[in-house]
């Protein structure tokens, strides 16, 4: 699978998929900045009025409920649903899972919609999956755990979706019993908010264009560890890491990649 | 005209207008930095019970479409309708005009209070004039044509409106058949998300203290070309160049901005 | 006073409170990395079928009316109420206070819910008290007064908060009677949006883990005024100066803050 990552980020620079994102406002400067360095064309809409327009018109979509209300998770059900019958790839960033009872209701009912693709930290995936009783502190938690994985798998084998552990690892699970291990990254990331928000809009460039939806996460998933990983050897802190993993995403090298790519299947 | 328009960023600076913007989340921060550090003072406001109050002690106002839904556009159309009503200058930014029938809708409804300043891409030129079917990739759409000049001299003589296609040159149109090209920029600048709508903010700014629209228009959108440019030389990124550009537009100095000015006039 | 506020910094890192922020739209992204680089954990909801579960996990709140609607509004008063029931300290940030009869409608019944602190600047704590009419210009003025000191001091009578009046000299007063003056800063700083917004959050991380509501206060701001300070001497302009307060916030250390630390108290 190495060989071809390089190649999907290749792909998404020249074919510049149009990635809808319904997301959160803490993240949308940055990650339509994210979207746009790697290539790609971000539009954020979450109009009812046009949503089903604009996920027609777009290669895939991104549905981020960091900062979700009443009118904005019907907008998001609606995005669902359209992108699943029109079958678009579509992710879901569970931003905050466990947090509110009405987080866990809404995202039950985008999990019928059967995300490609579910990126969460592990303590999001262990209160998405339902397994245990889960407590979130804030969004931006890091801690992994051998429950979360074994929550993601329950996902993949539910909803047929690939599921994305982000952490320390990131560790990525598919319903061809395949698991990729992707040990990238830096931890002054987490001191940066929406680095995992900009990953799931990343994920949904990549799904747009590559078949193999866990090749594609993979990719995404590795572009922008070793972008933090660089970005970070240039930074004083998160402020000034935020603004070069852009400047990186945007200039990165084959070789650089190749170079800085741990990452594992089993 | 070369003459006057660094007097007019002076009088910008010295003057500090207070401009509401009605714009979109992805933006609101850069935007409202991109205000202060011209010297204008931003205030974003968008609540229905107070529109009418604001932009009564406003100098100019914003309506960009970027982000809508159903209130905001109400709240949009209601903030037209004042600003037109008390003859105060407004700038209408028709992001994704094209994209989807509601935009084309709403945009529709923004025209008949005629905005004092249009600007938009080509694409979004062309949906707005309604001269022929355009599709919009994304909303950070370069591409520039001779058809979009046409599209926009229509709009010009319909809604009586300045009309700024911007693009690798920007062409400046008005109902004194004025014709204004900048050659100003760098391509780097369409990988950084949303400066067109800073463009669009700081275009009220200089209709708000400058007579002739079509010269504050020119000094807006010179200004943001050369700060673009000159900032380019010093950014490793999309991501350094967005904060670079900041700085600029704060700091620049005469000299840079006359010798770097690249306006013609027809 | 001075001796324990490097003591509440550390302490906000290792104890990482989680901070419920109902903010504006305009610095949702800054606010969120300027409490992570405290070392608290940032929360942006404001569903209104939420807010009470999620005040009830977060450790203080801040409700700032920045970009205020109806129905934000609606959640701000429900969060305000269920602070205060809960006995969750709370800060309010004034924005625009003064600016249109809808904003001091809302504040007034915000205010009803008595806040821990409240953070504004002159024109704002002048409009909030109510003692004689003010008009904001923008939302990032600057001037102080000593009208405005007159108005926290009735603020505080009136609301039994802690009062912060932002300036050139932060004055913070107490109804013990204590006033604190913070030298620290730089002009610059009124040229990037929203530090005011950060000051209020970072407030908030300290009265979270303070006990002595005024001094958590005034670590906050003390902190961010050094940080401030510091950054400018690294910065070009106020866009480098809105990430280098970032990464100081971060890495700033003890000798740093204790040197240029201009705190005096009666």
């Amino acid at each position: 699978m190495e060989r071809t990552l390089w190649k999907h980020i290749r792909s998404v620079k020249n074919q510049s998929p149009l990635i809808h994102n319904i997301t959160n406002y803490v993240v949308m400067n940055n990650t339509a900045n994210a979207l746009l360095a790697v290539g790609a064309s971000p539009v954020m809409a979450h109009a009812k009025a046009e949503i089903k327009d604009m996920i027609g018109i777009a290669s895939a979509v991104v549905i981020n409920i960091g900062t979700l209300d009443e009118y904005w998770s019907e907008a998001m059900l609606m995005a669902a649903e359209t992108a699943h019958r029109l079958n678009k790839p579509w992710v879901l960033d569970p931003v905050g899972a466990g947090a509110t009872p009405y987080r866990n209701e809404i995202l039950k009912k985008l999990l019928q919609y059967r995300p490609t693709v579910i990126r969460g930290n592990a303590s999001e995936i262990l209160a998405l999956s339902g397994s245990q009783s889960s407590t979130t502190k804030g969004v931006d938690g890091t801690d992994s755990s051998n429950d979360a994985i074994q929550a993601a798998r329950e996902l993949v084998e539910q909803y047929c979706s690939v599921v994305c552990v982000s952490g320390e690892t990131d560790v990525i699970l598919d319903n061809k019993k395949r698991t990729v291990s992707i040990k990238s990254g830096h931890p002054l990331m987490t001191k940066v908010t929406g680095l995992g928000c900009s990953a799931s809009a990343l994920i949904a460039a990549f799904v747009a264009i590559v078949e193999d939806k866990t090749e594609a996460t993979t990719a995404a998933m590795a572009l922008l560890g070793i972008a933090g990983e660089l970005s970070e050897r240039q930074s004083s802190g998160p402020g000034s890491l935020q603004m070069n993993i852009l400047d990186k995403l945007y200039n990165i090298e084959e070789t650089e990649f190749d170079e800085h790519l741990k990452v594992s299947m089993e």
